[in-house]
């Protein structure tokens, strides 16, 4: 059981932070410098990926309502209330964020609304939520939470301290490996929207692949991920993808790499590792990434890319009346190279 | 109980409305001009942003097949059925739509299949639907429905008259407002998509805040929003969102501003009041939007805007091969202007 | 009861191909030429809309493990292992893939936890899954399977033959054809966005129409579709919809039109019959399409198309700093136009 509250003597020791203030204060939680109120600790940041610009939060440091800041020492001076002083205290919050942060009791045992199919082996310390629908011959291994609602379909296999979120449903065969994390919603197997042609209509490609989440993958609220046509999908290890993302039939993604919310993946594409992509991408069908890519926020990616780097798209944001000026002139370029063109055959 | 059909003449006096024609024709409902048939009023409107673009309809109305028609004194003379002449139609129009209107009855009470956790308040005029897993210390205020399937973690609160459709996940601690509509399969108040890199992984920031949806605010299908890292994700009064929009930890959103489906909003961004947010629109993270923006739709908004006004992005559509030329323009451009920078090194 | 082998020379006559190598092997399964293993039959395609591109598999051939590849004549005698050679080994592999699909039991009847509301008529064929909540006057047609926690409401038409999965939400008085396929999660029938100004907030306009989905259609998971606000939102026989697309109120989609995942289509458009819609692309509202039209991913439709072709948007991926000079030159042209425009006045 988690304590309520900490002194701040007790908190700069848990950080190894030099404490310039009343050791005997207590704190009872953590709080941005503009919104926070006495009885709880803020931070100003410093380093690169921060969870906070500090740009955008240094003007609240003077006004600031906290009993206490962790600040570098680049700004100790500024700070007007108790601080604890660290050399990177984005980290330092990270730390002291986890003494706050909620504790969920897991009940180990199965719901008596679970519906449970035949031959399926449920680690003792696995948790089966109410109205959960598991099929046939399934494996869910220990420590593993299964939330309400949830659908698992035939022959799927679950590692050991997995999360399965509330109305995720996992189709047959699915393959999923330890601690990983699926946010409600999140829809994993369908089989790929792979069509042909047939007479006046299309015809469904028979999909035999599976979808494979290795080790630490996390999967977003209401993301989908399908099934391979003849190949499974597969995303590596450490894999963390955000809400609302599309992954094509036989996608493989590489170990560590990270893609933001309403990004979409299309069919038999390959991402590299370690590569951090940004929301609201579109990537095409059949192309491959290389490792250590970053695209940022709505890039249009319709060809492989083979050296890492950052890479964008679009035309930034104007505007209205400029927009239009901008883009007619786009049009005029486009008519006189299409003259020059044609010039050329006369 | 609603009546089901209306004489002509009640129907003009409803509206306020002068009739030319036949006040004793029976109505039971309404259509658009060129699929409405016996029995059906139709109308042509005129306002600005208007359920039905006039200018579309307009060719419709010499051969509709519609027993009366809503007409402002313009198209009065144009109408070639009984009419209903009146300076705003499309305003009458939303009226006479209400009559017709489906009403569902409410069966207030807890289906017997919902499971409830320990010290709830749930008001007895509130409707729980079959298949609900309500967690522990929730309260649901007067007249609220929460339709079947629902899944609503740990002390949630819930105000009066609020309709939480099938499939909607609210995690704990979340807070709805009075009169808020979250539409089927909505996802409210997972921990967000904030990592840090950790060796050679990510490790997920702890999500301090919740989510916080204040009065009559409309959540569309399968929506998704975050809860804050260190401060609460905050909707004001009035924000209506679409279907499938992505609203990252710690937004805000001013009141009564709209955003159409497919957008995406990332993380700690400020989005002022009133604005209306086309849809497919891509809004980074960390940034200020000031009140009264416009943004078009799929426009991509990298970077803060101070003034209210109408904003857009994107190249607009053209026949594939214009548009290759056009690219080709653009980087010609690109390349030119590299070499010019080049030169100033020489 | 499916086989879950057959000898090569089975498989050669089931295709009508020419077998060069032994006709007593057994195969058990089909996979690509480069993660083929023994047992498993791989090929080669040809057609241009094939499901797995050969410009990329050809470099596999040479060192397959597969039993057997599926060739054309053109690639036969390149062919180190045994081959099946075919004209058409796309055409073929589809055959055969079939062959080694999964055949998942139906079992026909109410699961004892469904809740069925009064004046239901369900066909005696009909499976209807655990935790399901069904409305009251719905229709379900012979063979069709209402997977685990669907919502069914008020009235609903299902006709035969129809899968609609888990969690899928079907709001009241929609209407679905035959051997329609609606996948997890999706959601038909909300009323839609439609809103008009009210004193400082908005009113939701009345939703008077529904959704129809004709013969053969089939929606992917997590797809949203809008009800009509007068009339009815359509999509003809044969539309394919992939994941995570949204269509708004009174979209009507034509015949065999197709559409990739994460497409938005606003309010009351019209598509024609036999397009091809990339993933992510955006289409405004009130606007027409007309047949046999491509929009190529992540374009961007802003007005109506009345040539059939291909069309596009967007800039193409670059360096992020090639790209930075692009979009300036593309702003200094659009004041260099400003500036004309202002001359003209002067």
């Amino acid at each position: 059981m988690k304590k309520k509250s900490y002194l701040l003597g007790e908190i700069a020791t848990i950080l190894g932070a030099k404490l310039t203030g009343n050791p005997e204060r207590l704190i009872d939680g953590v709080a941005s410098l503009d919104s926070a109120k006495e009885g709880q600790v803020s931070f100003l940041g410093g380093a690169r990926y921060q969870l906070i610009k500090s740009s955008r939060h240094e003007k609240f440091l003077s006004t600031t309502q906290a009993s206490a800041v962790l600040v570098s020492p680049l700004h100790a001076k500024a700070c007007p209330v108790d601080k604890l002083i660290i050399e990177d205290p984005h980290s330092a919050y990270l730390t002291l964020a986890k003494l706050f942060e909620k504790q969920f009791k897991k009940v180990p045992g199965i719901h008596p609304t679970a519906v449970i199919g035949s031959g399926c082996e449920i680690s003792a310390t696995a948790s089966i939520g109410p109205y959960c629908v598991i099929g046939e011959n399934c494996r869910i291994g220990e420590n593993t939470s299964i939330n309400s609602h949830a659908v698992i379909k035939d022959n799927v296999s679950i590692g050991k301290d997995v999360l399965i979120a509330s109305h995720v449903v996992l189709y047959h065969d699915v393959l999923i490996g330890d601690r990983v994390v699926i946010h409600a919603g999140a829809i994993i197997g369908k089989e790929g929207f792979g069509m042909v042609r047939s007479g006046t209509g299309w015809e469904k490609i028979p999909h035999l692949g599976t979808v494979i989440l290795e080790d630490d993958v996390e999967i977003g609220c209401n993301t989908t991920i399908d099934r391979g046509a003849l190949d499974n999908t597969l995303l590596k290890k450490g894999v963390k993808l955000d809400n609302q993302i599309q992954v094509g039939h036989g996608v493989v993604i590489g170990e560590n790499t990270i893609i933001a919310g309403c990004t979409g993946i299309a069919g038999s594409t390959r991402i590299g590792k370690n590569c951090m992509i940004g929301g609201a991408v579109a990537i095409n069908d059949n192309i491959t990434i290389c490792d250590n890519v970053i695209f940022t926020a709505m890039a249009g990616v319709s060809k492989s890319i083979t050296q890492p780097g950052i890479y964008s798209s679009g035309t930034g944001i104007q505007p209205q009346k400029d927009w239009h000026r901008s883009i007619a002139c786009l049009r005029k370029l486009a008519k006189k190279a299409k003259k020059m063109e044609n010039k050329q055959y006369e």
